[in-house]
């Protein structure tokens, strides 16, 4: 039998799984599957859908999956579960309205639950989404509840980013909205039969205008750097800010009745149209592989560094007992065990 | 005058302001001043207030604050902001309802912005935290939105997290409620005099009950222990899970009246008492101590590997361009900054 990035390469659904599959054990087999594969990567469209919950994410997304499958493109999804912090299983939910697609083989469905503490989830979607890319999948759809900061990482891991949003949701969901909205390049405002659709389509409006007013000028190289590495260690980034010459467009589905769909699958083809000509999909692709490097670094780095925490100062429990009852430093311990 | 820890440690509000304002900063001098407060923190009482977007937990928590005072005891509060990860910038949204405690020398409140991608708010958090203990402040409030699984592990952070819902949220907060489920302690459905409110009630029992009878044996320190490794490795722990004796009740509350809020007051008090009378605050503070040192390290390692990123191999953003590029192999120079 061909090694399995081959067969993943030649889009067998069944070596893709299975690859994922190693990837979730921590195989250390599934990285060198991954790097085989990684040189012929970058092809796929990737649309992320993320907004608060009960927005209707997933049955805009199965809408989304039935538009591309009828331009004759194949389809990769990965559905982003909320999820216990500590069974690791994922809640099906409302993800089961997907289920219309299961018999499909253009249509590749991968759900992934939150796990751990330490943004696995990211690293996670990141390499889900390098697998579905060197199978073929022309579009790949990342559905995640796009409130944590994580969240907000996945869903930049997208070329094209569909906020979707409802009527009558709460105060917090304004707090939200405005953090969210530097990422969205289509705003949908999903069940738009609903009272208050005109609404949420103008407090948008507003918060763009408001946006307009207060752009930056253009961000140089320097400048992006800077608030790459800012952002990498955790502080406020630096005010800067890259000019955005894309207007999102604000579209109302009513995704239910498959109502706008059509046109939000336009809006997403013109942002991408735009990305393509203006030379930014180019832009989106390094942060992408910022992102994700950055989430294996973290990965990698904080396995090497308790590896050796327990091989220097006993099992991490026991150190963690040492902290609580202050006999132990653990700010001299995590300079210690960085190298300083 | 004298050094600055000395000062928090009187409790001195401006002294704690410039360390939390150091801290944010990055000031190398903030860890030599935390350092000398850790061994005398360790006192405050924390309760996590944590829900869905929309849930009224600012007023719950303005509420809270002077429960609190009438009992003559002392209050911190950390509100932990949903904003943009681009700006930095915290967004005030209904917080401004705490206002009211302003004035009052007892009432000390801090907003945390999201910031970076790498989970540095829960270190921020956690450092916040410190400063706020060692001020001797006699109860800290922690109130985040619980969906993210950063926000989760912040709430973790809490001795007694306090989980609110309300009635007539959409299909996805039923997922959400699931991956909280196991982080309450306490439940309080706001907005009680809506409609629906008792079947919030209703389901979060039956969840309840669904969880007795799928609960594991007591866990032992070696199964503890696997669990934490897991965790902190971002894999799915192992299917264990320490016993619960302790069976969070259900307190219905207006906050908007102050309905309910003495009896949640006294809900979270016997919490309290059942902690202390188990010995289970120990195992509180020592899950807390590994959050934060878990968080903190993974900062201190990245930042290193970071640094000799870039003296290596030039700076993040070029690297970035060169693996979007497929011209680096992003596995490799992992493996090799984590020295394997």
């Amino acid at each position: 039998m061909k090694p399995l990035h081959e067969r993943v390469l030649a889009g067998d659904v069944r070596a893709a799984s299975r690859l994922m599959r190693l990837i979730d054990d921590g195989e250390p087999q599934a990285t060198k599957e991954l790097q085989a594969v990684f040189p012929h990567t970058g092809k796929a469209y990737v649309v992320g859908i993320t907004g608060a919950p009960g927005a209707g994410k997933s049955t805009l997304t199965d809408r989304l999956i039935a538009h591309y499958r009828k331009q004759g493109l194949t389809v990769g999804v990965i559905a982003v579960d909320p999820t216990s912090p500590f069974t690791g299983g994922a809640i099906l939910g409302d993800r089961i309205r997907m289920q219309g697609h299961a018999t499909d083989p253009g249509v590749f469905i991968r759900s992934l639950a939150t796990r751990g503490n330490l943004g696995g989830l990211s690293r996670a979607t990141g390499d889900c989404l390098k697998v579905m890319d060197a199978m073929g999948r022309d579009v790949v759809l990342i559905e995640t509840v796009g409130v944590g900061q994580d969240e907000i990482d996945i869903a930049q891991l997208a070329h094209t980013t569909v906020v979707v949003l409802v009527p009558g949701m709460g105060d917090d969901i304004q707090a939200i909205k405005a953090g969210i909205l530097e990422v969205a390049d289509v705003f949908a405002v999903n069940k738009a039969d609903l009272d208050g659709a005109d609404r949420v389509v103008r407090e948008l409006r507003v918060m763009l205008e408001l946006r307009h007013a207060v752009k930056a000028p253009p961000m140089d190289h320097d400048a992006h750097h800077r608030m790459v590495r800012a952002k990498a260690e955790g502080k406020a980034p630096p005010k800067e800010e890259a000019s955005q010459e894309w207007e999102p467009p604000i579209q109302k589905v009513v995704a239910a009745k498959d109502q706008g769909v059509d046109e939000l699958v336009g809006a997403v083809a013109q942002h991408r149209a735009f990305l393509e000509s203006t030379g930014q999909r180019l832009q989106r692709e390094q942060n992408r592989a910022l992102t994700q490097f950055l989430a294996l670094l973290r990965e990698r780095l904080l396995k090497a560094g308790l590896e050796r925490l327990e091989r220097e100062r006993g099992n991490l429990s026991d150190v963690a007992k040492r902290i609580a009852e202050r006999q132990a430093d653990p700010y001299a311990l995590a300079d210690e065990l960085a190298g300083k």
